[in-house]
């Protein structure tokens, strides 16, 4: 039977949105291992607009969803939709998007809120007992979904993980090709962007973050 | 010696842009096979801006450059500053944005004009014997970038590859998860998401594709 796993994405380009390397990266290996994905996206107003040719920030307003929708080809759903008892896990992508618009972890760092769709519907996974994956920045927001003691990775960026520390997550440094995998709490992450210096390089511990995450929704909760 | 490849992109989204699936499968293989990559776009206004998740189009000014961006995760340049002579091939992947702000082919079919910046730099690989790869909607471009008689692919749509004839094409068909090469011209096409029902679908003939014009580029001209 095919596992049905769940992405949810937080916009298209990696300063305003979901990191679209790792998100099409993750949708290859899923599709590739037989896995039947649906994306979703929280119905909310970007933080801002970024043009990614110049670093500006621009006098546009864009909707997650919206944006969100490109990377998913328009087969895409509003994450009020998302009924846990239909997926068997759920992976969120890097970007600042994990950090501006399903979070303000960008702003107000280990003082962070997640967004409240965000929050729920990756609680209701935990919640289950079903695997959820993190990559680049997303586990980030570790600490808020699973509560204190998780451990998981964002590469070796001292900062950031001093954030998470700071939240109650347990930061393990991981190489960019590699996975952390907190067997208790289900939960697998991986660097990519926060460390790869090519896609391949994302490529490859994207890979095995997928994997994982199907490895550990055969086991029982 | 790492072969170069430019890679030209016509913004971000498959109703508007460049198709992005297509986009980062194409950089991905381009990547493991060790090619240096620069992406590339034309600093003009999108033609217009497609809501992905309604379909409607929107009250809104978009650049094809700095849309592109996104994708490139910044590391792209304007077209102007494309030079042949740095590059040992290029490459057009697909998406709306080829036939709507590369060329006008979505609104005028087999009356289309490519735009100028456009047909200039890809045709001046082809005065250089370099390989041209077009992934998609992008062979719909090629009577006009390589003049009658070029054997290209759109895989099987009648319609595309009639208005594709009636410019001087000659249309092969062909399997998702194949290629058509015109060695005489050293350009080659596959149909990706003319015809992918899945993005590995649309992997399998990308990697083929970009094998092929990276093999190509050995071939003298």
């Amino acid at each position: 039977m095919k596992q049905k796993v769940a992405v949810i994405l937080s916009g298209c380009g990696v300063y305003d949105g979901a990191e679209i390397h790792e998100s099409v990266l993750t949708l290859l290996r899923l599709d590739q291992r037989g896995a039947q994905v649906q994306c979703f996206a929280p119905n909310i107003p970007q933080m801002h607009v970024i043009d990614h040719y110049r670093g500006d920030e621009m006098d546009q307003q864009r909707n997650v969803l919206e944006e969100s929708a490109r990377i998913a080809r328009g087969n895409i759903k509003d994450l009020h939709e998302l009924h846990v008892a239909d997926f068997d896990a759920v992976i969120l992508p890097g970007g600042f998007g994990v950090a501006k618009n399903l979070s303000d972890f960008a702003l107000l760092g280990a003082r962070c809120t997640v967004q409240p769709d965000v929050l729920a519907a990756t609680q209701a996974f935990v919640k289950a007992g079903k695997p959820v994956g993190l990559i680049c920045i997303a586990p980030a927001l570790a600490a808020k979904i699973f509560g204190a003691g998780v451990t998981c990775t964002i590469g070796t960026d001292h900062e950031t993980a001093q954030a998470m520390t700071a939240m109650g997550a347990v930061h393990a440094e991981c190489a960019v090709d590699d996975i952390v995998i907190d067997t208790q709490h289900k939960l697998v992450t991986t660097p990519a962007y926060m460390l790869a210096q090519s896609i391949s390089q994302a490529a490859a511990g994207i890979n095995k973050l997928v994997d994982a995450v199907l490895e550990l929704s055969h086991t029982p909760g």
